[in-house]
C-alpha cells in the first residue's frame, strides 16, 4: 500500500473512531442513560459530531485524496482503495456544498422540532407542530439548492439517502407497485379474514426476546458480535463488524411487534456483521446506502421471517415458550395470522401487502411540499385524502396521521421511498439467489439459512460501501432496480394464502 | 467572562466532551459490550486518547492560559477562572515532562502486562507475571525521573495520584496507624468471633440490588442523574455530574460484598453528582484527587454503611427482603456480623480495622522497588514476609499473595497509599461534619442521612478540583491530614464490638 493512502485511511480511520464514538453514546442514550443524562449527553455529542465535520471537511482530506491518486492510477476499477478515493471524494465534494453555520443551524433546530413533535403528537396538537414543519421544508429546499440538481430539487434529497437516485426513477417503480399492489388489497379485503384471537393473548416479555433470538441467532445473527435491548423505537447499530447491536421493545399483549422488529434488526445486523473486515475504519465500510440496508431487513423480517419455513421450524417452539397462549393455535393458524393483510393508519404496524401504500402517500405529499405545489396548512387534509385513496382508511386526527413518523421533523425528506423501494430489491435479490442456488429454496422450507445468508454475505454483505447503490444493483442481479420480482412475490404468497 | 478565559474554557470543554465519550465507551466495555468487540473497541479507545492528549499537551493550552493571565490578575484566589487556570497550567506542565514516545510504549506495555496478569494470576504464574513487573518497574522509575523530585523518587508517583502528597507525609502517618491498629486487631483476633453463619446464606442477585439501592437511596445517591449495572469489578464513573454511574458483581451466597460495593461506589457517585454545575466540561468538574473521593467512599460504605443507625433503620427492611436467610437473625448480630475482623489474604475483601495493614504492606514493597533496594525475584517473599508481620497469615501461593492486584500491571505505583489515607481523611471530615453539626450524630442513629449528605456537599463536593487537595484539607479541617480521629473512631467503634 503506497504511503498517500495509508495517511488517507489513518486520517478516515481516526474519523470513523470519532464516529464510532459517537454512535456508542447514542445507542446508550436510548437504552440506558439515566432521565437526567440528556442536556450533557446532547453537548458531548455536539462536540463530537462538530469535530467530525470539522475533520472530514478540512482541505486536509482533499490533499490527501488527491496525493492518493497517482498510487490508485492503474489499478482495477473494483479495488479497495480505488473505491475508497472515489467514494470518500464524492462524499467530501458533497458534504463541502452545505456552508458550516446552515448546517449547524439545521442541526439545531432539528434537535428542537423533534422535541416539539414529541410534545405535539400525543395532544394531536397540529398547530404546535406546524410552524416547525414549516422550518424544516425551507431548510430541506435550501439544502437542495445547495447541493444543486438537474431535473428535480426531490433528486437532490434522494441523494443523501440514495446515491444517484432519482425522482423519474422513483416514481416508474411507485406507477408498478400502485397499478399491483392497490387490487390486490383489494381482493384481499373481500375475502373472510383469518383468525388473529390468540396474538393478543399475554405473552411475557423477556420469554419473547428469548424466543426471537433463538430464531435470528439460526438465521445468521452472531450473538458474540451484537446484542439485544430495549429502546423506545428498534434499531440497529454498528460500531465495527464485531460490534454490531439491535434493540426492540415489548408489548405482552401483541408479541407479533417485538418479535418481528427483532427479526428486522437483525436483519440489518446481519448485513452490518458481515461487511469485509478489509474495509473497518473506512466509509466504504458500513451497509451499502438505505435501499440496500431495508432490503436486507425486510427480507430477514418478511420474505423469510413471515415464511412457511420458518414457522414449520419455529412453532413448535413458540409454543413450548408460550403453552398458555397457544395450545389451540395450529400453525397454519399462526402462519396466517402474521400474514393478516388489514388497510390501517399506521406505517410501521402495516402489513407486507399494504406497506408500499403508506409509503406513496409520504412520497407524493414531500414532493407537493417540496415544489411548493402545497403548503404547511393544508397538509393534514391532503393527508386524509392520501390515505382514503390508498388504504380506504381515513385517519380520524393527525396523531395517528400525517404527526405518526418523526422524520420531517427531523429534516429528513427523500428518506421514505427507501423503505418501498427496500421491500423490492429485497425481492429482487432474493429471486437472484434461488435462481443461482436453488437450494435456497429447499433448504429455507426446511429451516435451514445458511444457503441464503452465504449467498448474501458473497454477493451482497461483504462489499459494504465499496460500491454506488446502482452499481452493485448490477453486480448483484444483472439488472437495475426491478419491481416485478417482489409483485410476483406478493402475488404468489397472498394469493395462495387468500386465495385471490 | 473575559474572551481568552472564554477561549480557554471552550478548549478545554472540548477536551472534556472527548474524555466523556472515551468514559461511556468504558463504562460499556465493562458492562454490556459483546465479547467480539474487544479489539475494535481498543483501537477507538486509542484514538480518543490519543487525540485528548495532543489536544491537551499542544501549545494551543499554553497560549491560552497565558492569554488568560491578565483577564484573572486581581481576581480573588477562589474564584474560579483563578483556580481553573492554576490547576490546568499544572496538569500541563507535567503531561508535558513525559515524551510522547514514553506515553505511547508504556501505555501499550501496560494493556500488554494487565492481559498478561488476568492470564497468570489464576495459574499463580509468577513467572509469567514477573518479567512483565520488571517492565512497569522500570517505566515507573523512568516516569519519576521525567517528572524530577526533590526529596524521594517517590514523590513524584504520588504526584500522580495526590499532588504535592510527599513519601515523608505518608510514613508519619502510617507510622501512627500502625502503632494503634496492630494491637487493636491482636486485641480482637484473642476475642471470640461473632456469629457470621447467615451470611453464607442463600440470597437471590436482583435483590440484592434492589435492596442496596433502596440504602443509597436514603443516603443522597440520585437516581434520576445514575444507575447501577452488574460488572466483574465494581467501579464508578461519572460522565458528567448529571450521569453518574456505579456497579457491583454478585455473589449469591455472599450478599455482603455486593451490598457494602454498592455503598462504597454511591459514596464516590453522590461526591461526583454534586460538584458545582459551574465547574462543568473543566479540569475543575470531577472530585478532588484520590485521598478526597476515597475518603467519601469509605465514609458510605464503613463510617455510615456499618453503623448501627443504618441498620437500626435498614434491617427489618433487609429480613423482609430475604425473609429465608434472616428469620432467625437479630439486628444486634447482622451489625456484628457486617463489622467481624479477621485477618486475611485478600485487600479487597478486608475488613476496616486490617485494611490499612494490607495498604502499609504495598506501600513498603512498592518503595523498596523502586529505590532498587529489593528487586522483583524476590518480591514473593517479602510480600509473604510483610503479610506475616502485619496480620499474622501468610499466603499459601502468590496468586492471593504478591499477584492479587492490577495496579502494578497496569502502571500503578503511588496509588495504594491514597487508600489507607482515604480511610483516615474520611473519619477526619466526619468528626469535623459533627463538631459543626451536632444534629448530624442524632440523625444518624434515627436513620436520617441529610444532614451529613448536606455538610459534605456543601464543605466538600461542590467544590470539585477547584483547590489542590491538601489546600481542601485545610479549608474543610482547619488543619492537615491528621490520624487521630480514625484511630478514635476505631478504638471507639471496635471497642464496643469486642470489648477491648
Amino acid at each position: 500500500m503506497g504511503k498517500a493512502i495509508q495517511t488517507l485511511r489513518e486520517h478516515l480511520g481516526e474519523i470513523s473512531d470519532l464516529s464510532v464514538a459517537s454512535s456508542v453514546m447514542g445507542w446508550d442514550q436510548q437504552t440506558y442513560m439515566p432521565p437526567g443524562g440528556g442536556p450533557g449527553r446532547a453537548q458531548t455529542l455536539g462536540t463530537l459530531s462538530r469535530l467530525i465535520h470539522a475533520k472530514f471537511t478540512s482541505e486536509d482530506t482533499l490533499r490527501m485524496l488527491d496525493a492518493a491518486e497517482p498510487e490508485i492510477a492503474g489499478l482495477p476499477d473494483d479495488h479497495d482503495d480505488v473505491c475508497l478515493v472515489r467514494k470518500t471524494r464524492r462524499d467530501y465534494e458533497k458534504s463541502r456544498k452545505l456552508p458550516d453555520d446552515f448546517v449547524a443551524d439545521w442541526t439545531r433546530d432539528a434537535i428542537l422540532s423533534n422535541e416539539a413533535w414529541r410534545v405535539a403528537r400525543p395532544k394531536n396538537d397540529f398547530a404546535g407542530y406546524k410552524h416547525h414543519l414549516v422550518k424544516m421544508v425551507d431548510y430541506a429546499r435550501r439544502q437542495a439548492d445547495y447541493y444543486g440538481y438537474e431535473e428535480h430539487l426531490y433528486d437532490a434529497l434522494l441523494d443523501d439517502y440514495e446515491p444517484d437516485l432519482t425522482t423519474a426513477e422513483v416514481k416508474s417503480i411507485f406507477d408498478v407497485l400502485r397499478a399491483e399492489q392497490a387490487p390486490l388489497v383489494k381482493a384481499i379485503a373481500a375475502k373472510p379474514k383469518p383468525r388473529s384471537d390468540f396474538m393478543f393473548r399475554h405473552y411475557p416479555a423477556a420469554k419473547q426476546g428469548e424466543f426471537a433470538m433463538k430464531v435470528v441467532q439460526a438465521f445468521g445473527y452472531d450473538l458474540n458480535r451484537g446484542r439485544l435491548d430495549v429502546a423506545p423505537h428498534p434499531f440497529e447499530t454498528s460500531f465495527n463488524r464485531d460490534d454490531v447491536r439491535i434493540t426492540t421493545r415489548y408489548k405482552e399483549d401483541f408479541p407479533q411487534q417485538a418479535i418481528f422488529a427483532i427479526f428486522h434488526e437483525a436483519g440489518h445486523g446481519m448485513y452490518e456483521q458481515n461487511i469485509g473486515a478489509n474495509l473497518a475504519r473506512t466509509p466504504l465500510g458500513h451497509g451499502n446506502a438505505c435501499i440496500f440496508h431495508e432490503s436486507q431487513s425486510r427480507t430477514w423480517e418478511n420474505i423469510v421471517g413471515r415464511s412457511r419455513g420458518v414457522w414449520d421450524h419455529f412453532f413448535p417452539v413458540l409454543r413450548e415458550t408460550f403453552p398458555d397462549a397457544l395450545s389451540d393455535v395450529t400453525v397454519d393458524e399462526f402462519h396466517a395470522a402474521v400474514n393478516r393483510v388489514e388497510p390501517d393508519l399506521i406505517r410501521v404496524e402495516a402489513d407486507e401487502c399494504t406497506y408500499n401504500m403508506h409509503i406513496m402517500v409520504r412520497f407524493e405529499l414531500e414532493i407537493a411540499l417540496m415544489t411548493g405545489e402545497m403548503n404547511v396548512d393544508e397538509l393534514p387534509e391532503a393527508w386524509k385524502a392520501k390515505m382514503q385513496e390508498y388504504l380506504g382508511v381515513t385517519p380520524p386526527d393527525d396523531k395517528d396521521g400525517v404527526m405518526q413518523d418523526s422524520h420531517w421533523m427531523g429534516g429528513s425528506f427523500g428518506y421514505f421511498p427507501t423503505y418501498a423501494l427496500g421491500n423490492v430489491m429485497g425481492a429482487q435479490i432474493f429471486a437472484t439467489a434461488k435462481a443461482q442456488n436453488p437450494a435456497i429454496e429447499s433448504d429455507l422450507a426446511a429451516g435451514r439459512f445458511d444457503s441464503l445468508f452465504n449467498w448474501l454475505v458473497e454477493n451482497v454483505y461483504r462489499h459494504g460501501s465499496k460500491f454506488l447503490p446502482k452499481e452493485l444493483a448490477l453486480k448483484v442481479n444483472g439488472k437495475p432496480l426491478d419491481a416485478a420480482p417482489y409483485i410476483a412475490y406478493l402475488k404468489g404468497k397472498y394469493g395462495e394464502l387468500y386465495g385471490v
